[in-house]
């Protein structure tokens, strides 16, 4: 992992904080201190970034896109708050979950307001036509992303619902965010048509190979480490990509034992540890994160045409290295 | 109750409830399946009809707003979803609520399915400049709706917060998002500050006279007829506007009993019996009927100035009227 590449190293940050501090309000109520809990320490703030950096690589700049970008952060820490109650997850960064801190309807509504702040960002600043058209790509995404989380609610403890299934729900739930959060950025910057939509495909193809990463990192990285449950997807039986690699893989043993799991019962520490040993005996792991790294590959290829892409290069190799 | 001024009157229910089927998708998705259930049949369409009638009323057409104002009704009933899971409400519009049919996570995502459609069917259709005007006045609603239904969950159980905090939040959850809706419609028909600006106050004083109404409704109608429970209220321990009404004019004994019921424990049954008699020994039904009527009157007075208000007049009446 080149620790150069990470987002953390992006001098917008700075601004990008400031920006979602600006949209968010002062905290003098409690929604509004929701939303901040929810939102500050921040993440990796990989959306905003890429759209900053999509900007920038069509020969814009920051300001162009800077509220936008936060709008964007705003949304997607919006559906962390909402899919913390759903997977009754009580760790998130690290800390409390909303719902764990403030109770499941407090972090109903904040993940409420915190969609609407961001939807307010997007359409904040810039020429009409552009702003309209960034925010329609955006929130064509969230659309996709709300069908990626119902269709996760319906394979549930389905271990058969195959590949390429789990692949359709990443490509909804994460990647049609990424790419949308590239091409806004790349509109409101003035691309064309081709550029734009070059950057949307790079930035789905850098969102799957994020989401494999991450699906793997409970197997893979401590849990101080994430700020997440690393029990969370089994617990849920949730079947993500490796487990789902693993089963394709597996003999008949190493099958009955992921299916003993995902009928669900057994303890979380124990069902935990025996899916790790499976999706390690299997391969399932390493073939993960092949295809993590080719999904990265994918995403350099759509850079060619642009003047300036050393720093979304950067960040599609860093996804696909993630240890966090 | 004059039965001409109901909307299910106004012509443009049929295309409004076409535009919502195209909106929200043809059912091939367990999320397409949830938002249409929570869509249709579809209720009284206040808000999307309040937009459409401002359009005309300033001399623009049904087509000009027609997408928007399905919008409004997709993020208007997204509340109500998700409004249906805070409150546990196992009954809306006569049936199983979304929660209730769907489960909670899927009514999560079914509500935030909902209000993104909403949104992309604002930014839909018109001359960029006015939808995003109209946008922005519908999402700064959404976000005053958002802080509402925050305070609401703080004020559970406290019958000391007062007539004004109650009427704030009723401002906030219904009155801001019928104003925009109104203001929204003669923005995108191309009205006047002025004009526009009347109408956002003709819409949030109708929305004041509907709340304090459906506030009323528990005590004065039949489930069957209202389709909800009436004892929704009192079983969230939440003061509304008449409560807080009686426990102002209330005498030592009611005042004890009011405070009986809303520290909890008492069965929904007796409670809501308890509460109605001594809401109508204090008169606080009438009163609050009286402060409708009053906040429908204020809606009339700003009709004055527009070309053909007719339809908007009557909306205002049947606001404060309705028995469901």
């Amino acid at each position: 992992m080149s620790v150069a590449a990470t987002p953390a190293d992006d001098t917008c940050i700075p601004l990008l904080e400031a920006e979602l501090l600006r949209r968010v309000g002062s905290g003098d109520s409690l929604l509004e201190l929701a939303c901040l809990d929810a939102l500050f320490p921040s993440g990796k703030l990989l959306r905003p970034v890429l759209c900053v950096e999509s900007a920038k690589a069509v020969g814009g700049t920051a300001d162009q896109v800077l509220a936008f970008a936060a709008g964007i952060e705003c949304l997607h820490v919006a559906s962390l708050v909402h899919d913390d109650i759903i997977d009754q997850d009580p760790v998130r960064r690290g800390r409390a979950s909303t719902a764990e801190q403030y109770g499941l309807a407090e972090a109903l509504v904040a993940g409420d307001g915190l969609s609407m702040a961001g939807i307010a960002a997007l359409l904040g600043a810039g020429p009409a036509e552009r702003v309209l058209h960034a925010a329609r790509v955006t929130v064509e995404a969230l659309r996709h992303m709300c069908q990626g989380f119902m269709r996760e609610t319906e394979i549930r403890g389905d271990l058969t619902c195959g590949v390429p299934t789990v692949l359709d729900v990443m490509q909804a739930k994460t990647a049609a965010l990424t790419g949308a959060a590239c091409q806004a950025g790349a509109i409101l910057a003035g691309a064309a048509p081709r550029q734009h939509q070059a950057l949307r495909r790079y930035g789905e193809r850098l969102g799957m190979a994020f989401q494999i990463r991450d699906d793997l990192l409970p197997y893979t990285t401590d849990d101080r480490v994430t700020g997440k449950t690393a029990t969370s997807d089994v617990a849920n039986l949730q079947p993500t990509l490796p487990v789902l690699l693993a089963y394709e893989a597996a003999d008949e043993t190493d099958r009955n034992r992921l299916a003993a799991v995902f009928r669900g019962g057994t303890d979380p520490v124990s069902a935990h540890r025996d899916v790790l040993s499976v999706l390690t005996r299997t391969g399932a792991l390493t073939k993960a994160a092949r295809m993590a790294s080719s999904c990265a590959g994918q995403a350099h290829t759509e850079l060619a045409g642009l003047p300036d892409s050393t720093r979304l290069a950067e960040l599609a190799t860093s996804a696909a290295d993630r240890q966090h």
